[in-house]
């Protein structure tokens, strides 16, 4: 497969981003929405990062690796977030952003 | 989780989605694109409906089911027309198209 | 071109995508977050809809004119919730939504 | 607005993404497929990347002007190959591309 090389940070991305859509999607419904804002604007940057990061990887694109530093930097912001938080979603999704920021990190190097 | 019921077809439409959109970068890489182009068409839509399928039922939309059954047919058209070539890209989309095919028409039920 | 005939219908759902992108990004920077809760849900996943009819009619796709049925019932839901809040995002993305629904209805038919 | 002053780019990055999907299903019609092939992977890339740049801007994410450098190296790539064939949905989307090129280069300046 033209892609084979990228499998862990594909894989990593679409966990990533499906994590993202389940943590907006998720703080959206708890009580204090307004302390949850800031996650949830930054979900939603690293869920759309993440799926064209995939997207472009699986095509092996030129501009996969720019898109994967890019995408990288959406996940750190969305881990550091995610992670004051202590409900189960916030600490899944800061977990699979980490994980998809090691793997984006060594595709963009 | 919100979406804990739904992981089965999120991991189905996520693996397809990747899938097609392989199979569709590598038919274009293909030398006998021609042959190809009718594949290519339908990758392309079954990537884009089984990425909103699984970022639907990520949260728990309303609007998931009814996409879960477009998602289906477009699988299923997908899978029949990939079937017909023997290159390892089209035979993996068409394995992992029915496999969604499968879930989606499961949610739709 | 292929979709000359999608055209009304291609910008109106464009347009919409971008109201209710912007409408939830406002939403989330609103006092009273917890208010709008229900309209970033049908924001997001109005805007989706909108951007992935617009994408299958650009396309010619066959399954421009299914999408267009689920998306018009996103944009009627999406616009009666915005129509009760006074922002200016809401409002606007109301009437947007109003269009696109009118214009995917008549594309669904 | 938050994002009235994007509101240029936001257009030309809308304009540029259905001009794009438009030339990749108008490419894959063509009689000679193979020649429209290298149009076609830039075409996608192109659509997706002014896809997701509209979409941060409309948000006024933090990532938006980084996300626009590239989107414009993909608009580049883009027109030029778009450029040499003279099907009209190429030449419109050469042009397409330059404009949205140009806006994005404005935007990450």
């Amino acid at each position: 497969m033209l892609n084979a090389k990228f499998d862990a940070c594909i894989q990593a991305c679409s966990n990533c981003a499906i994590a993202c859509e389940t943590c907006a999607a998720s703080c959206l419904r708890e009580d204090d929405v307004k302390m949850m804002a800031r996650c949830i604007e930054l979900d939603r940057d690293c869920a759309d990062l993440c799926a064209l990061a995939a997207t472009l990887m699986a095509r092996d694109s030129k501009l996969a690796q720019e898109i994967c530093r890019i995408c990288a930097q959406a996940c750190r912001d969305c881990a550091e977030e995610c992670g004051k938080h202590q409900m189960d979603h916030c600490q899944a999704c800061a977990e699979a952003c980490r994980q998809c920021a090691e793997e984006c990190e060594k595709m963009a190097a």
